[in-house]
């Protein structure tokens, strides 16, 4: 009781103090920092106020037929808006790079879980959108140090960075094929009385189900040559999607073999990166280990 | 026919003797131990009781409208749910540590094993949960050394473990981007009439079930704005399913490295990385082990 | 027309030559052997045959209204069937160790592929069954080379077997946690007015369905609390994909390891089996190159 | 103004003065050559045209109720089709090897995506196979060295070239395996009232669609026999999705580390497997490239 109070007592004192000097700064050590103990205690807050609007905006759509639990909600969405709102400008206010803050990963997320409230004086469904502000959550793990614990967490993060090229290089062949055999399917089945493949869109939607090995069954072919096509369709699916998991996987074990042991130094010119089994640097030739 | 007259009695010998002796300490080599003739019998019998247990109860759930046979089930049921019960009470009482037996991957699955048939008074169908103890064979099976002939299959169980962490951070991508896309789906099917996408959750299982390439169909978009968004959510199901195999594949191939005996030092230049079966250094020939 | 007048005429003396010597020792090289010249048109003329028969059984299937095509298929596979049991007879008489083939894998084939045609005396459908000799394709592709120009085919099916051990141990897992959850979901959703889980083994096809990302929909959870354990599932499924996946794929590294200058012979021991980067024998310790 | 007024007139200029000269020859370098002014914009101006031709085809099949838009969208296809064919012929024209353009992967593309329009003089919905020309945009993306910045794409490529045999073999052993499935099946579900499975050819495309996880639900077993054996085929398919996957991925590890430059030798000790990164030899530290 006495600690509670007492917390409460220094937690006031600190905000006092530290308001008399520095505001900007400040205010970039609670709501940037992770460090101090009101920076900690902001990100908690802040986690607290996005699961909670997350969870209000879940609801307000299960109660549509509720005028006033509705209306309910979305005051209570108006409120968190505004509190998101003005913390976004704080962010803006008090970053020493404001453009840079709103030009980064994060930056926009922010502005993007902001705006959708306002999106919806024109067209009512968009405030749903708002809960794109989960992905913020990402960064409120940070104070939890739940991936900071796991080093191997950058490392998943590294070599999917690394296979990028190669996983566009893959999406755009699965388009281009996609289209194709979406039309080639709509050649053989639009002829069918009350067909549903009726447009090549329709079959290029029926073409992404079947390659993705989804298959809703909302469209399927009944001709013989469609369903021997569609057969086509599948094993192809099946097979290239071996594509995808073979870059990310390849990439993954050299990203192991960069990681383990490779940081070795070498006394001589101080670079790392030799393998486990190397005797010399391979960047000046000196012995590694003596 | 004398053989097995004389293991009979030589079993009663056996147990009568042992009884006069400590009973706890008998107990626990009974039923924890694998060693021993009872130690292996007990264990067959229970295997034996589960797997009666488990078909008495799938046949129960089949004959819900024959209100003679499932009253039998219910009887036979409750007989062996009071066996287990009795089991699970001497498990406690002749393990050295009752507390950490009880709180160990098997004593949990014990425990949630005959815990069903109790809440039965209260849901009815609770019953049938019992089915959890179909996880108790997996430790029966040691008894037939099923799993230890394949010291391989720790190896499995050891790069799962070492992957648990990174899939865990996968896992968390996954929900969030399930909620985030499910909710965008919700944004532009909710409008039509007669949707099935009728509140978030709805969508949400729509997500769930189109990211994992499941794809029932019990709900499918209908406007084009929807089947468009539902193509990429599959094409992304479809891509990062490559993420947790990557993950698991770079493990296991890390763990086979570490498995072959790849840490055995050379004695005469230090050196690591030898194949399992290698009886000389690989680098300056000098015998590993002597 | 002369080479082909002279190719029948050498073909007849060939065998009437042979059978004036040992016929069985003749059969033998014509049935099993792939070098001669008999060996090989015995082989094509067989490829043709069951592709024959396979081809006349799925037409079978399809004219079931038209009687009269259905009796000459009937009669046909009567044919076909005659003429492979003799060939399996004519296999047995001529092999050297006939029990050795009776129970080698394609021996079992052999006898699988005869015996649908004469259990349809008593289950009518039965001989379709007989397609099952569809394998026997996969040992006459052996005379075109088509498996043997591919020595890395036989790297693929190693590979495979190596993995087999831990695979049986992912499907026994596999197994019990779709019947667990399977049960979970029967206690969910059995309770709803016309639910289609009416029973445990129904609940165990649909988990099945759903762990497997297949997802049918004929069977798809209607209550909130099915729909949400469901998706538990389904994410589940999605990930324990990647288990097999890695499993072959870490044999198969560890298979093309030591496919790749694995061959190189100590010319001490002779024995192979070394790392591409060894300089001496891990056997014996002798230099390998020198 | 000017830059553009002159860059015209320099345009101007050029073609002027290469028409002068060598036709075929100046062909070339426009059509086949990237280098040039020239060259370039034909080929920025082939992707415009075959993107908008795409577009109209896609626009084409939707609005088939409207007869004067669809008739605009004929008119169009025609002068796009009469357009690509002047390519094609100009083409085999300037080409120093026609028969080699014309049998070579992109020639064939060129043909099949010219011939759609006048086939469907026989049947009308042929011209949509025209989409086939979107593979044409690989070839154009050269010029923006999309493909070309990205020198891991062609080990991409070379990966998935070198695993192709075991992918064909495996292809095979799939469709072995998916007719032999599907005819089980239909053994134990045709007899069954208004079956889906009426014949084995639809039995076929059944177990596609099971054993590839696509799962459209249009036909799904009813009796309890074919759901126990349609679970089979599930798990069956679940399990060997990993095959094509550790092909692709061990081929891909392979190709990494050739691509790492391992096989570099020391000129010292001539050994090989260094870094791409490496100057010295890790195991003899002696100069790599001298």
């Amino acid at each position: 009781m006495k600690k509670r109070k007492s917390v409460i007592s220094r937690t006031f004192r600190i905000i006092s103090y530290k308001l008399r000097h520095d505001l900007k700064q400040n205010l970039y050590i609670i709501i940037f920092g992770t460090d101090t103990f009101l920076g900690k205690a902001f990100d908690v807050f802040l986690m607290i106020a996005i699961l909670l609007s997350i969870l209000i905006t879940i609801f307000d759509s299960m109660v549509n037929s509720i005028p006033w639990l509705q209306t309910t909600c979305y005051i209570l969405e108006g409120f968190f808006t505004l509190f998101f709102t003005a913390e976004y400008i704080a962010r803006l206010y008090c970053s020493p790079e404001p453009k840079k803050y709103a030009l980064s990963f994060f930056g926009i997320i922010d502005l993007l879980a902001i705006l959708p409230p306002y999106l919806s004086f024109f067209f009512i469904n968009a405030r749903y959108m708002m809960i794109i502000r989960m992905f913020r959550l990402i960064r409120v793990f940070r104070v939890f140090k739940l991936f900071n614990f796991m080093s191997e967490g950058n490392m998943l993060l590294r070599s999917l960075q690394m296979s990028m090229k190669k996983i566009l290089v893959f999406f755009l062949f699965v388009v281009i094929l996609i289209v194709t055999l979406g039309t080639v399917m709509f050649v053989f089945e639009s002829n069918v009385p009350d067909s549903k493949f009726s447009s090549i869109p329709q079959s290029i939607y029926w073409a992404a189900v079947t390659m993705t090995t989804v298959g809703y069954g909302d469209m399927t072919p009944v001709t013989d040559a469609g369903r021997f096509f569609a057969t086509v369709v599948m094993v192809l699916g099946y097979t290239i999607i071996a594509v995808p998991t073979g870059i990310v996987s390849s990439e993954m074990i050299k990203e192991m073999h960069r990681f383990n042991g490779k940081d070795v130094v070498c006394p001589h010119c101080h670079r790392q990166g030799h393998d486990g089994d190397a005797n010399y640097c391979k960047y000046c030739g000196h012995e590694l280990y003596n």
